[in-house]
């Protein structure tokens, strides 16, 4: 029998009372005779906490030590869940990272897993246990402690799932499935049945705050079944599946945004052949993940490049390029947070123009202020500033028809209750 | 040049303050270009915090659980202390028990070290690196993480001085060494300068509560050099060495006090030779720490054993006991709490009668009740009433001439501040 994976996040499993309702849901499946894999994450704020303790240690905690903190947290929310199930009488086994055999890189913060060697769980889910791994983290190939960087809990579910060829990889978490928009934005967004990997994907990188990206570049990769749940009301979630198998009638699907935008402007760069690669080569050896990128060029001697990245690693990119002055050979370094990123997307999009003059008006016609674009096949982005991201979000999910009717949102509503 | 261990208690690292000043000793030592090994406990309460919230999920959690759940309050301290000397520009690698090469047996919950495999503590001192193992844990040899119980952060400062044949193991604690009684109870307690490891097993084992007595117990086993010092006062401490090197002058050393005691008299139980060792056999199974024994013949059918167990124990081993009912063929289990027991400790007692009769007399004159007694070579214990304990330390402390004179304290006051 397939084995089925469920992932709880840090709100699912937040207090005593929620960890026993996570080891009830748990102990359904276990009691219908399926091998049953669990990932969650650190409780509640716990993550945020042991960070604020570090801070107050060193302004800058050396990463590995931050991973070894930090780790701390999913193992306290394993023995617990363990114990609640014990509690009900379904066998359970917790496993760290390293127990599990989730062999990971070393970058210390962000590492990637390289290979899951499942032999232990096998023999867990053989015994019939259910078997509790800690999410966000692993071991590398010489023993150093590693965590997969923020949301990597949906990223250990996902390739565990891949690893064992389950039946399905569950990602339980505080809302219903995904949204059209944020609803905590957008009062009218709605829940979709149903997204693809690649809409899922951009959503997941634009801050959707749903799925970790990773986690559905690995399920998209292995082919996952995954689908989003609530933990908490009994609905059916949204499922992420391949294109081919969908039906998309809307060339925008849902309007993301992320709150946490620094820009950096690097101008007058020597206009070489290799400045730009030159450029994010050293961004990428800091492991800073760049995500817009505009180039303009002046003239035969000088270019100016702009990008975007998040606001928790700006201060970094720009020692970073500081400390590559003389190497880059650029005239001035402009750095500017307090920025936002809302985006469209949709598979739909590629086919239907005028997705962009549309975005383009509605902003316009708000009087927002436009600082950066970049598009894919699937969605465009645009860079504002964060004081009016709010309000752009909900015009566009307006403007693009997203908006559920009064009639559909009290359907939603009996329907979530019941 | 010889390793120093060093240990750092939960009081010691009980605050982000409190960390910075036991970095800033650490840092001390490796200035001297020593190659220092540190071993700290969990910050302040955070073991008793996490045993709550096992608690509240679980009346009885699985003992491995148990240990997954408590390993992660040294691991948030051995990142924490890494962090402070990196940030006085010490290099400092932690590392948890599995990573240090800590091996154990299996028994969770008061696990014993089988053997330390110091390669990558070597490699990380070779570098230059003060190394932060965290203690109280290990791993066994299939992969399972294992506490060595209460405590066992002695236990690992210990072993590894024993393992790195270091020229010191420093106890920091929150008192300026062993004394005479708990200061705490008996104000003209007066702190030793050294002590036989002889002496400071049996205190410890008495609830002296200052060291393990299984870290003492390995500390001479393996001739450890072992000092007990202030983590906050710079005073020498006391030293723990052999007998032989020492100069006793006075039959008793110290009074010891164990507030934790629960008695059991199991009546009526068959008088056969195999009876003894049946009793204590099954008690041994369930990893139960029996400490005093008193047997009394009624006639040649029956006997009656009473015994002594730490309060935390009591009620399992009733239950172990009950259970076994028809197996022991016995007639009736009473149970009591509420009891402490007291100590009187030292080498010379051996060859000095009349101790006993002392000790008698001046619990009798106080109006005390004995409940039971029980001697050894260098002490006599006695069960008591609880509520009657403090009174009875005292008591003692003066009787057998420990009572530091009203000079003495005023010295020792003025040598602590300064």
């Amino acid at each position: 029998m397939g084995v089925v994976v469920q992932k709880f996040g840090g709100t699912s499993v937040g207090s005593v009372e929620r960890i026993r309702r996570v080891a009830e849901r748990v102990a359904a499946v276990h009691a219908q005779g399926k091998p049953c894999v669990v990932t969650v994450s650190a409780m509640g704020k716990t993550t945020d906490q042991l960070i604020e303790l570090a801070r107050q240690v060193s302004p800058r905690p050396p990463a590995r030590e931050m991973d070894m903190l930090l780790t701390t947290g999913e193992q306290v929310s394993i023995a617990l869940l363990a114990m609640a199930l014990s509690e009900l009488g379904v066998p359970a086994r917790s496993l760290t990272g390293w127990q599990a055999g989730i062999t990971t890189d070393g970058i210390h913060g962000k590492a990637r897993i390289q290979e899951i060697d499942t032999r232990v769980i096998r023999e867990c889910l053989d015994r019939g246990e259910v078997v509790i791994v800690a999410g966000f983290q692993g071991k590398t190939a010489t023993g150093e402690i590693t965590t997969l960087g923020r949301g990597g809990s949906d990223t250990t579910a996902v390739a565990l799932a891949a690893a064992l060829a389950a039946e399905v990889c569950e990602i339980y978490t505080d809302v219903t499935g995904v949204f059209t928009a944020d609803p905590r934005v957008v009062p009218r967004a709605g829940k979709m049945d149903e997204i693809s990997f690649e809409e899922m994907l951009e959503l997941a990188h634009l801050g959707a705050a749903v799925l970790h990206p990773r986690s559905v570049e690995c399920a998209m990769k292995h082919r996952v079944p995954l689908v989003v749940r609530s933990s908490f009301v009994d609905e059916p979630g949204t499922w992420v599946k391949e294109a081919k198998d969908m039906e998309t009638e809307r060339n925008v699907r849902g309007i993301a945004h992320d709150m946490h935008v620094a820009r950096m402007k690097v101008l007058g760069l020597e206009n070489r052949i290799e400045t730009l690669s030159r450029l994010f080569g050293i961004l990428a050896d800091a492991h800073i993940n760049v995500d817009m990128i505009v180039q303009s060029e002046h003239d035969a001697e000088r270019v100016d490049v702009a990008f975007s990245v998040h606001e928790d690693e700006g201060e970094v990119a720009k020692g970073v390029i500081e400390a590559h002055r003389e190497e880059l050979g650029y005239l001035k370094v402009l750095y500017e947070t307090g920025l936002a990123k809302v985006s469209a997307v949709g598979a739909g999009m590629v086919s239907r123009p005028g997705v962009a003059a549309k975005m383009f008006a509605a902003l316009t016609d708000a009087g927002i202020r436009i600082k950066m674009v970049s598009t894919s096949e699937i969605k465009i982005s645009c860079v504002i500033p964060r004081d009016r991201a709010v309000e752009a979000v909900r015009e566009l999910h307006a403007a693009f028809g997203l908006d559920v009717t009064a009639d559909e949102m009290a359907g939603a509503v009996t329907k979530g209750v019941g």
